[in-house]
């Protein structure tokens, strides 16, 4: 699967060393004659700067917008964005839409700005997004308008699965109008569970602060007889920063992903291990990934303004369910309940996520100032990819149960609950 | 009023320097011949190494017991208070009692331990108590009995108001029958609310932590539009630790405090100045302390095991408010709720409250080997102090509304609102 | 000793609450009839806002200067200053002299700039000076003309015992001239050495970094047979920094201060009692002040761009002295220097800090306004006080042998060198 | 290249989850038709636990050594090999040798002891190791002597390529002896240059505290006019942390690598660019590898206990160099140097490293359990192999200049060296 170009590379690139367009990265890398051959091997293209380019940098104007919940790293992405841009190509005008794609609506937005070296000097070193940003999606028709007014032929769209399909819709619309608009998207979830990506930028600074909350919370539950902290991380849909965390951490006793479905009751549920746990050390360190244990609670079809599914609150069901268990058992504990998630995703990036930030950023621009669109940036075996958006969205990241990475919780916790 | 002690000291101090039993620090310090005096004026001993002994070092035991909530620095206090005893006085055996006043009752408690310098040694890096804590009262009949069979002859408790009413009972307690027993007291308040403490140990450590999260909290606010980030901190009876963090941050707009009744509706009240904030500048970062509004929340007579009257939990209800406020006024906001209390507490402490631990620790040392009991160790005008414990649970300290510190916050915030 | 007036003070203040001008705070605490009183009791007016302004504030200008060596907490007396001259008082103009006194000669320094809310803003959040520093004297009269050319009345100069002097000669020179100039100073001094002020802004912050070298320090030492690890840490005249890090840390064999002469060699000699460290424990860790031992270091009459003597650098030297001792004793051990002196006092203000450089700050302004000069905010038993610039540098803090303190590093080492 | 195996893995493993045999991944990973391929195409094994053992784990005995320098994560890599061999195997004893090599020396080590789960409980959390660590080879024939008649079966050697050969030569010793021994490395070097290990444990974390010295080196220059700072990092051969530190930093102007020949002088030489950055900007902020530039310096032939060629230091070089340079430029500069190796390399493991060593560590049980040796735990494509020690020491890691790594630290320092 190629990634769509908006016509021929005409100009000559400013960058000194390039990447070819026919270089390929395979999704597949372990050759294993011992099984059938699981999944499709894609073959993507490597991302970089290329010889020749499609825009004209003096005659280019280009866009970011940033969407969704914040992730540490969105300012260095828009940094890393304006800088390439703006030194590595010589684009005179980056304009930063405000507040979601909100800001790409003239009538609800507000007005976007003109990026400077200036402005994005130090942003770096804050967490948040210096654009702001929302949840939701944009009218299509509106924003297309909006940006050819404005002469926007570049959008970086920084943001989730909802984002880049909405990014997608934006270059498809300026097509079908004749409005060259190269759409070129930064994949943003702090969860870690994207295709293709092997790690988003933020996730390990989520790691880091999770791992720092669940030091504090293991020193809650073991300075109290029959202390028991329970800490819900992030991950709506898988358990990513939830395994991290508990690896790096060791303290923890269970950790509870959305992949594996969460039973409480009965000799083999996580209530008669916690007893266990609790009779035989007096204190216990439980993680819940946010979308954990989601059949336990009663369903509603709610969705957010990204048109995710609300998730019920794990959370405050599980230090109930466990309180009313020990109650019954006559064993009083001591619990502590841990909601971290806001204090997590709003610090700056780390180092390794400035990094990853500055790989992800540059790379887009290079996408996009080649008329590629309707792709994000990737990451697979080490190396940065063009993803097509259409793949993106059909392929979902989640733990592999039988993998090096839930080995190690297991072995770190030592559960037995499945 | 003068520090009760067991009788005449007669052991030499192996300590090269020593204090005078004379010295006096008076609690009055500024004289303002415009104001009429508005304080007693207490005069209080100088702690620090005495010349002579009650307690023979070679054949005197002590116990330490840490009680209530988790506070940065029970491991360095403990640590100390060992340190000094083993090292400082050459007495060879202390006890650690664990659970808090649980571990003083043989029924309920686990086995004491003999503290070493092998087991102390690091102890001070870590967060909690190593000697494990609780709430609640100790049966002061089985608690003696207790002490005097394991030869007990000095306990340090490391504790708030109800703990130290605690030691003061055991001691009189032990005088009846006969038994010399110095009870020497380390308050202990994250919230820094004991009169005659300038400073609690965990107090300064606790503002860091919290001013940490407030720049979390200031971040999520101000990346999206109308946001609201709401902050409870602790602070049951005063606003230490809300003005400490607001004035170490400078991005708090409002603080609100158990001192100062808190009036929410009205042009006067405090939801309206949130939206005259909200309107001007779109964003905004309210702190308050758990123990604000109190009067607000419907009043129970519940009280928690230690005997402190149970709080209503002014967050949520906070929150709710303004969420109903600004969706009666029709302007969306993003309100982020925040609840670190666990988070702050569980940490080590930093350096300046480890080298506190280490002066607290060292003098209640001094005082009971001198033979001093029914006291807490003070801190007042940058000086270590004796306060007897009659004196201690009958002042409470509060916020001065007219000095510098909560000046400080106003300028901080430019709230107005009473 | 009390405070100079530029003159009768008739404005009204804006702020709401006061201090009267009356309020006196003693030097003299502790009441000791053991002992003859050993030192003078000066009174210090008590600092904070007066009734009645000497300025009016919508006729003054203000200046601020930041001089010599950085030290955490400046941007927050720069932004602290600003906002009260400019939200407490009213003061339109606040210029921001740069590159320390550098900067008030208009040949040698750039040019000075006006500060604002948006600039001030996020500066706390940074290490350094906005303002940029430099270290070295002004010539007066040259800076009196810039001064009263630009209409500026009130001047704040933060920095160490020469800037203060600078300050003081400023006043002196443009009173002669009269122009009505108040120089208010805030004392700068990371080594916490400056008399009537019990804790310096950046002295707690450099405490807690140094406490960390001392954590890694000790890691290397301890991690190799017969490690030794030799720390030179801040302190050119007083072994405050040296001290305090040593209590934080506990992890400290020998700490060498200014205050104690250094005698390396003979049987009660330092390297004798390395030496003995080292065979019982196959570890040790070195703290040196950079001020210690300066009389084994050959003499110079060096002096720096400030007139502060030049110190021979103790560190190298020490470190030589103990390779060679040990190859001489043909004991092979690992030694590993560290001098993190610009690691230490380049980072932000610490919480505790960020408090106190607002505190400073805020009074300084206050005492500016009721047109006092010739002064700096000081800080004793607790309180902030005026201190005349003729008695503060006739003073030196010291770290006191018979003291708390010392007494600490003694029990926190086992040291027993003097 | 395969690895050698002892002979006929006969037990069966207690893992649930197995990898098989089989399984490979190959060194050459990018399809490019444009260009002739470069580099040979290695076949790796999957590293993971196997389906059959060679040891039965009931009578076997493993050992640990830590060797060479410092570097964050060694604990988490004892811990991590004692667990997965005690609890993931049931190997009863496990030793661990004390000291590096030496510990192997029965004349010249220190008695080895027995791993407990007490003991390696929370050792993670800490920097250094808890094993203790040394340079320099050991003789092989006294090792193997020890390690026979302790009984030893297995060896996890964690260190640089000496330690590996070393360990290599302990393996073909004991065969010749017909000691069946697996040696099983796990490779150590802060510097990040091992081949076929895309990330060794340390780097990140020494890349994040090099980022935070780089953060004070930038305050100390631009806080005075004409500030520079030079700071040097690790890289004896490779600049990797550099160069990371450069772009997660973002405000470095000039990183000097070894791979890259380093000419002072010249209009295109350094410090002509230098003296161009401090005329434009009057403040630069350069790095420089501790093995960059090593041709300039006095040649010599000594070399370490490790058999490392010994660096001259280029630090002081560079500082001598710039200081004359400037002066005789006759442009005042204000230099500040720091040499922060031993601060970075002693702090604990951040998150993504303690994960790392889990990884690695666990691995290399799983190795060794299954009897293969004379290889170490690699991680290629973001996949832990088997690289045969012959091989690793045959290939040298280093950054590629056409790369995106060199290309990212370009574009952030803007810098026209070469």
């Amino acid at each position: 699967m190629d990634i769509t170009t908006l016509g021929e590379a005409r100009f000559p690139s400013p960058q000194r060393r390039t990447v070819s367009d026919q270089a390929r990265v395979p999704s597949r890398l372990i050759h294993d004659p011992s099984t059938a051959a699981a999944t499709e091997d894609w073959q993507f293209e490597l991302a970089g700067p290329r010889e020749r380019l499609f825009f004209d940098p003096t005659q280019t104007r280009a866009g970011i917008v940033t969407c969704g919940g914040l992730c540490p790293g969105l300012n260095n992405v828009i940094r890393s964005l304006f800088l390439e841009l703006h030194y590595g190509y010589g684009v005179k005008d980056v304009l930063g839409f405000r507040g979601g794609y909100q800001g790409l609506d003239p009538v609800r937005g507000l007005e976007p700005f003109i990026l400077t070296p200036t402005f994005v000097h130090a942003i770096h070193k804050d967490g948040g997004t210096v654009l702001g940003t929302s949840r939701g999606p944009v009218d299509i028709g509106l924003a297309v308008d909006n940006l050819i007014q404005r002469g926007i032929n570049i959008l970086f769209t920084v943001g989730g699965d909802g984002t880049q399909r909405g990014g997608h819709a934006l270059f498809k619309e300026a097509q079908r109008r004749g409005h060259p608009l190269a759409v070129v998207g930064i994949p943003k979830t702090i969860d870690n569970d994207v295709a293709f990506v092997s790690r988003t930028f933020g996730y390990l600074t989520a790691v880091e602060e999770a791992a720092r909350v669940l030091h504090c919370a293991h020193t809650e539950a073991h300075s109290v007889h029959n202390g028991i902290a329970l800490v819900k991380l992030m991950g709506r849909h898988a358990g990513f920063i939830a395994a991290g965390a508990t690896v790096a951490s060791q303290d923890v006793n269970f950790t509870l992903i959305p992949e594996i479905p969460l039973h409480l009751d009965g000799e083999q549920g996580f209530l008669t291990a916690l007893k266990r746990r609790i009779l035989q050390r007096a204190h216990a360190l439980v993680v819940v990934a946010e979308g954990a244990g989601q059949d336990l609670l009663a369903s509603t079809q709610d969705s957010d303004a990204s048109g995710n599914a609300k998730l019920q609150d794990i959370g405050p069901f599980l230090r109930a369910r466990i309180e009313q268990y020990f109650q019954a058992e006559q064993i009083p504990v001591t619990l502590r309940y841990f909601d971290p998630s806001y204090l997590i995703r709003s610090v700056p990036a780390d180092a390794e996520d400035s990094i990853l930030c500055d790989f992800f950023a540059r790379n887009a621009v290079h996408a996009a100032m080649a008329g590629k669109t309707g792709l994000v940036i990737g990451l697979l075996h080490d190396s940065f990819i063009h993803v097509p958006i259409d793949l993106l969205v059909s392929q979902k990241k989640r733990l592999d149960l039988n993998g090096p990475g839930w080995r190690a919780v297991l072995a770190a916790t030592g559960q037995h609950l499945d």
